[in-house]
């Protein structure tokens, strides 16, 4: 799959998500986004929902702030933080701009189902747990679209540039900036991973699933919104 | 609709939420058990999925008992934390067996997207807020049972008897017990959300809509997976 | 100390905090209790301010059922919290009414700074980590008074009947089924502590050694405020 | 006392703490802040639990961001993090440094049972409650070190510039700045409290009256620590 194979243990718990993983990356909104021919309707959908999952995903972060133990860990949590509220909600905005979704329309649009089934899992997993279950609740969100990135780079039929109306998106989650923040996090979950007991890494497992599968409900609900 | 035309504040409440309010307790799902017709693949999914609600229900009222301000309410959660685990699972277990379904299978099988939204819909609402935001979170299921099952007994369609595969399920959210507790939350309910400030009611109402849509869902879950 | 010399991972967190431990279960007035010196005002002192540790003892054991992971672990949590509300604090009540302490008295009673900090020490572990994290910081409580109590039993001051006005209190913790509980909990702490990484044991035994200086601290209120 | 006499309903939840709320701001510590003759080793130890107590706040920031509904409310809670683990720490660092406390010395000490008591009390409260009660409970802190420093502003006896070892102190809270967060969070609290019912302003005055309390802990410990 997208990952190099590797013998890390978040590849270790990669690989036990395989099938779902493999569903998320290269799922049908992805391979539209790849090659361009995703419908604008689809997309427009999916961004929309994914200024309310900015939201939630910015609480996670305040959550994991809360749960720090060491300054380290809590730095790591607002620099997160930051990145979302003060960075990627103002670009998100500007970018729905582009696509005609005024700011007003974002900040009343009902928050679809598949929205809330995310964001909530990963709120209730970061609660239920201690600060790891929380990082590998959002850890496919966050390293996925670096996969899911690289994955349509490296696809015979992505068409790059002006050609494709989604050049922007690819290019963000693409860009050394992206990518660098999303194996800071391989790097972080890979040290925490480490010597775990087996039946804490079956738990991270099927959480880490379980999100993975979220995530390609997300996908799926920007083509049914098309 | 099912709630008599009173002027307490859950009254109000509801009113607000209506046309949702409607969609869940007249369900197609819900006209299938009054008539009987409901196939029975529909019926078996909703049973499993409604054994994996139950632990998350439960976990619901812990936290319930966590945010409690002094005896009474710890003593209430605790109630319904018993109602749940000492009773009301046993009683589901034994009616999945009558359908076919043993336990070995409940404990072993896949959570269902909307299982997972709905319930951890509500228990990051009873986080995010205070005891009563997670009361009205779970409102929909506890009163929503209780008004479905009276909804049923007033349809002319409703089948009551042997001649309804669904008879033991109508009895049980029909019965004095069931009702009262329904009741009691209703009390609990009103008795709370008087005075509250027009914000606050907002709040709450877009809560209750939320978690109403979810339960909408959940019933088309048990359709869709026939 | 009070605890067997053994193996179990459970001994060895306690044996790094064996300072404390040894500080906490040969308290001054544990001594007190032991040979029937402690002054009444100490004890009534410390009879009031342990209903109102009951109170968070058991919101801190909703917060266990809201953490678990699985039918055992949600039970494990009910069968506490059954324990504290349904007998315990009865009996407390009870009790209290020998030593002249009214019901009515227990309930408007001010919250001493020693209660409010290790309630809130424990309820903050548990929010912060995992069901291990809330365990392990409720163990000093649970364990603690086992072995108070057999270290008591043990000593040769100790004098015990009807010549002790703390009789009762010793005999509860000495009983068969308080101890049966405590060792319960060691066997659960001892089955969730094995293999676990040095990080995490070192997290836990911090947990652990501030819970137990916590401990010292509620004692100590008790004698300052005869 | 040091706040106007006014007719918000902050001033009134105020009003009804008004010994604690004065024992708090005219505590001995305060004094000896005032006219210079604090103890260095009582301020020294003070100093080295602020620190402690600024990681446990800028956790309670966090879990405000996580409480929050809406991106106001995100984006306020971010904004103290920010001034808290971007600025504050920082400046406290180096002002423990001219007291000549290392660095390395703030990393390793141990939480006195006074910081432990204040931090986890207000991370309990907010839990609890919602993001008002987790504001309510932070409140003394922010407020009532801006209110402190107007007081020593205003005492006779205050010994103020370089014959002053606590003047950078005095002159920190009694900015303009910091003067003007108290008062964006007397704002705040304001908008919130106006028309809440009466059990609910007396659940939160409670709130604040145990969290005065424990901030007179706080300046004590000081004080006992030289």
């Amino acid at each position: 799959m997208t990952s190099k194979p590797d013998s890390t243990p978040f590849a270790a718990l990669l690989a036990r998500c395989a099938p779902e993983w493999k569903a998320y990356c290269q799922h049908a909104f992805v391979r539209g986004l790849a090659d361009g021919t995703l419908p604008a309707g689809a997309f427009r959908h999916y961004l929309r929902q994914d200024y309310l999952f900015l939201v939630h995903f910015a609480r996670a972060w305040g959550l994991a702030v809360y749960k720090s133990r060491n300054l380290a860990e809590l730095r790591q949590g607002l620099d997160s933080l930051k990145a979302i509220v003060d960075l990627e909600m103002g670009l998100h905005v500007d970018y729905c701009a582009l696509w005609g979704i005024a700011q007003a329309e974002l900040e009343t649009l009902p928050e679809a189902r598949e929205t809330m089934a995310y964001t909530r899992y990963v709120l209730d997993a970061g609660h239920r747990g201690d600060l790891l279950d929380l990082h590998v609740a959002l850890a496919p969100c966050l390293v996925g679209y670096a996969d899911i990135a690289r994955w349509i780079e490296a696809q015979p039929f992505t068409v790059r540039g002006s050609a494709n109306p989604y050049e922007a998106w690819i290019a963000m989650y693409a860009s050394e900036a992206f990518q660098a923040a999303a194996q800071a996090e391989r790097d972080w979950l890979n040290a925490r991973l480490a010597g775990q007991t087996q039946e804490r890494l079956d738990g991270l497992a099927a959480t880490f699933r379980d999100a993975t599968r979220l995530e390609i409900d997300f996908w799926q609900m920007g083509l049914d919104g098309a």
